[in-house]
């Protein structure tokens, strides 16, 4: 395992060239794009596709355009999910979001362009290229199934936990591990462990903001459970499995 | 060359059987974007790839996939340009839009949607997958900027047209050779028959609705010269190129 700080320059770098040079015609296509994806986040799902790599017994650079890729199709939901006719969000890490700076059009027209960006990124990948790209596209179907059932208004939380956050998890974990050539046992056994961690990251984020919507006991219960169920998918993988397990330790046990 | 029935035929059953299944939740979800999709259209950017196998000395069988994904591609364009932010149009085809008859909010994910749904037919393609994803990615990224170009008011026709209209032709010829297995220099001459293609179509279109953005002598010249150019790319490729003839004729003679 590297330092922390190496795997997130690797992530940026790799998410800068991704992206529109920032002179592209129309600038304020390739502005409202930067800005969406930004700098500096925790880079999440980037670092599970970095781990799921190296646990796979390949490198973190095997995985650098699908950790790309997945971190740029998680930012256009935001930026969609944002949008006056959704959830009419204006503040977003502190800052005006993409539509109140830009334009409700531009935010629009972002997105659209963030998704393509993102699947030019995967089909980069120097194994199973097309094999990361169909991880990629089930996500991307998949957040969008988890929006329209959220926006709709209808309250199956499980469904619209499943495939809002743990399907970008469960993505970045395929996707890292396919990039570094991982076969069909290890890619399911980390499918698997994204799945638990993307439910277990939704249940202690309900737990930091109340009571939950299965209330205090149970979403104590089903986080031990998910969190449980997560790491024991972590043994016997033929990697490294530092940097899964950190991240997964970072992240449940996060205090705001 | 096959009946041109027979074309359709295999388009209509790869766009169906790339889309979500009918019952698939939300049911909303599916519904929207098989509406958005249709059936019975003229499906030019499909046949382009179809026959741009052809004209590699493939199969159009090849190309089916890589047609799917263009012609999902091309139906999100105009749902998310039909947006009350963007065109505000409620009508097209006779029909009321996407978001006219599901909401603004389900237009948008029914977009969002599309576009993941059509990396995922590309990936399937017998020949390069990857580079089938990356040629369709170009063309994702390409019309957004046309786009953004078109409602933000700047009046460069040509960049307008090259990217709204032409990156999808050129997507199509280029995603049905590369699908086919063609090689660099196949495909390059595709690419060059289809821009001309898209820019005569567009030229054609302009003289249908009136005297064009550069004028009625201007834009007859431009039609006459783009139709010469693409017609004389398709001289000297390996395969049959009657269909690629046959669309080009039937595309630039339009009444309507």
């Amino acid at each position: 395992m590297k330092k922390k700080e190496e795997y997130i320059a690797m992530i940026e770098k790799a998410l800068s060239e991704a992206l529109p040079p920032p002179d592209e015609r129309p600038a304020v296509l390739s502005e409202a794009v930067r800005y969406a994806v930004g700098s500096g986040g925790k880079r999440v799902r980037p670092l599970i596709a970095l781990g799921a790599a190296e646990a796979s017994g390949g490198t973190a650079e095997d995985a650098v355009h699908a950790a790309a890729a997945i971190e740029i199709l998680h930012n256009y939901t935001l930026v969609h999910d944002d949008l006056p006719a959704m959830d009419n969000d204006e503040i977003r890490r502190g800052k005006p979001t993409v539509w109140k700076k830009f334009g409700e059009a531009n935010a629009i027209l972002a997105g659209d362009a963030m998704i393509p960006l993102a699947f030019k990124a995967a089909a980069a990948s120097p194994h199973n290229a097309a094999g990361v790209v169909a991880a990629l596209a089930e996500a991307g179907v998949g957040v969008v199934r988890g929006q329209v059932e959220d926006v709709g208004g209808v309250k199956d939380a499980s469904f619209v936990y499943e495939h809002k956050t743990a399907d970008l998890f469960v993505a970045a974990a395929a996707m890292g591990a396919l990039a570094a050539g991982a076969d069909g046992d290890c890619v399911e056994k980390l499918r698997t462990f994204a799945l638990n961690l993307g439910l277990a990251f939704q249940f202690e984020d309900d737990l930091l903001d109340g009571d939950g919507l299965f209330g205090r006991d149970e979403t104590e219960r089903l986080a031990a459970e998910t969190t449980a169920k997560a790491l024991s998918a972590l043994d016997s993988l033929p990697g490294d499995t530092t940097l899964l397990k950190e991240l997964s330790v970072s992240l449940l046990s996060r205090k705001e």
